[in-house]
């Protein structure tokens, strides 16, 4: 992002970065976000039965609306710790609260990489009061560097709005590569909007939003136990305030889905190993829900994710994940597109040539299978990437 | 298994195979099975919406309760083929009544290969009538050889049992190395008995036998649309009935479900690409059902079986792939242990030392994950492969 065009600043929020040393030494691992007053804020969490100590943590304090500051940590998931991690977690909150000298109950806490070791306390200890002294309006981007993990490109995405022309910004910063699978993925996603966002309105635009990005995207069907989206609206732009049934929350929440659904497919982007970009659009189906499935059956097949990386039109395993998915499937009224081109129709292939075609289209970095059911309104999209060797390699290796 | 020991015969079965031209020239791809009386029979078929032709043809003779022959291609699928495909399967049993002199009715016809492409007649046409030439009682390896797609070994396993001092074989035969997942699989098993088995046992004993092997492995989650199992007796040993609800019924499922496990797991693995066969068994469940979900769930990781094929042993990954499965999981009660090595005792890991002792494990071809949910009684095994650069190559590549 940042070669294309630097990230604009969100009135009141600072961000600040420093290396810990819980990944190799010199590399950025922890991370900060204050705004400047507490914030407004929602949450989205792992479903995830085994949860991380952060996530315990932090949950309950997003319950009470307002959040300030966002201390994040990569390298070290603080996931399957015990009571240990708690206290860790707990005590990290403690030293941020100090060195801002803010409430300990308006810090959110958040962790991602290897899961079953101990935080390196000690190091935590020396970094967090050093941090404040990193903070800056400008510093997002050293922010998302400081929480990749396996990542291959720091995820930053942006939009603006307006209320009775009083201009707010949207910013959203993710990290996730791999481990993504609704609901949610490895990932945690932070955003970050100087709007005024009613009580009301703010859980519930995040819920969709995230219902229509981070939980239609897969790269490996594994969810985490570290997941985390964050939603602060700090009002310092002086808008109004932004209220549920409005045009303006329509707007709030335009910008906010763009914000999340291209953090999603960044993430998908780089999936583990990942070299194509794929739609998986189920239209025709008897109902959303269902469209949700066959689309989620397609996106999700290793079959399909190798035949990808193989730039193999194979359509036959398309309606095998399709016939499999649960979803209400008249095999006779089936077709299938790649981008635009027709490859099944009423359920059968309509021959080498457009199979040919089609195969130069799945030569692209991004492209889109279009699965028309047949059978009702029902329609859902997905995100998917190939199934490859490097994703092997990444995974195989991980902590070796 | 050749060069373990000779296939033993099965009274009144005989078995044939040629090259018909559906694969390579020159390679078995047209198998036959035939009983020199009506067997009794049974099946189980696809759960897939999507179903092949020779599954739509089959499924009702098997309701019938007699077969007497089976004729399998592999190469070709003929599923997603339509009417015509319908019309070749159909024709195809035809062409083989009119070869055996045996009723049209009395034929399951099966198929294995590439989804989507017609069947070529013209070839069935030629070699149908020759297969009769090519019985013999000796010939299930020929047959096992002739059904092979991406399999690099064909798959025979073999029983005895007693009915009052008269002895009687089973033998199964089967292939099958990717899509695999329940219910069921890329697979196809014919099991033959001379056992005399009663109407009312042969369906009962197959389907419980098919819940405890061909449900409970899984290489990558696909289902295909053409999976079936048949099982066919035909009373040629001379054995008494074997009733339900007697200690014979009870030896023929214990005889039934060794070989219906040990092709299982063959099949895995024979998993494309597969290095590892790897028992996944988790015990301590609320129940039985709860077993099956967490060890479906971590067997189907993606993360975990690169972890496996990694030699890492990072249970961490196994952890999060309960706590998302859906069954009820205390974190603080789980242990996991590879073979005898405990790594994790009440959701803690139990240190590097222990870790490191089961990375040795991990470097063995075959080893089991034991996880104790600590909560109940139920518990369950799955069979999984490990995901190696060699699934990938072999998916990607496999029309090309």
């Amino acid at each position: 992002m940042s070669d294309q065009k630097p990230i604009p600043q969100v009135a009141g929020f600072s961000f600040g970065a420093c290396a810990a040393g819980i990944k190799k030494p010199g590399k950025l691992d922890l991370g900060l976000i204050l705004s400047s007053v507490p914030a407004r804020c929602a949450g989205v969490f792992t479903t995830n039965k085994v949860v991380a100590a952060p996530v315990t943590v932090t949950v309950p304090r997003i319950k009470q609306r307002f959040c300030q500051a966002i201390l994040v940590n990569s390298g070290n998931a603080n996931a399957c710790t015990g009571e240990a991690g708690l206290r860790d977690a707990r005590s990290s909150s403690e030293m941020l609260a100090a060195a801002l000298g803010i409430d300990d109950e308006l810090i959110a806490v958040s962790s991602t990489g290897v899961i079953g070791k101990p935080m390196p306390m000690e190091k935590l200890a020396a970094a967090i009061p050093q941090l404040p002294a990193t903070l800056s309006a400008a510093g997002a981007e050293q922010l998302a560097e400081s929480i990749r993990t396996t990542d291959s490109f720091a995820k930053l995405a942006f939009q603006t709005g307006e209320v009775d022309g009083t201009r707010y910004r949207i910013l959203g910063i993710a990290k996730g590569a791999g481990m993504i699978h609704p609901n949610m993925a490895t990932m945690l996603a932070f955003v970050l909007t100087d709007a005024a966002v009613s009580d009301e309105l703010l859980p519930e635009a995040l819920k969709q939003g995230v219902d229509q990005s981070f939980n239609v995207i897969t790269v490996d069907r594994d969810t985490s136990t570290n997941d985390m989206v964050l939603l602060l609206a700090n009002g310092q732009s002086g808008t109004a305030e932004i209220r549920p049934g409005t045009p303006e929350a329509a707007g709030f929440c335009r910008g906010l889905n763009a914000v999340l659904l291209e953090l999603a497919k960044m993430i998908v982007r780089d999936g583990e190993g990942a070299t194509k970009l794929v739609e998986i659009r189920v239209v025709g189906a008897v109902d959303g829900n269902q469209a949700r499935q066959a689309a989620c059956s397609v996106a999700t097949s290793n079959l399909v994710k190798t035949a990808f990386f193989g730039e193999d039109a194979n359509w036959g395993r398309i309606i095998a994940a399709v016939g499999y998915s649960g979803a209400e499937v008249d095999p006779d009224r089936v077709a299938i597109s790649f981008d635009r081109v027709a490859v099944v129709r009423n359920g059968l292939g309509t021959g080498p040539e457009l199979e040919e075609e089609a195969t130069a289209i799945l030569k692209q970095p991004e492209f889109s299978v279009v699965i028309d059911l047949g059978l009702g309104d029902g329609s859902c999209s997905y995100y998917t990437s190939d199934l490859t060797y490097d994703y092997v390699r990444i995974n195989a290796d991980y902590r070796t």
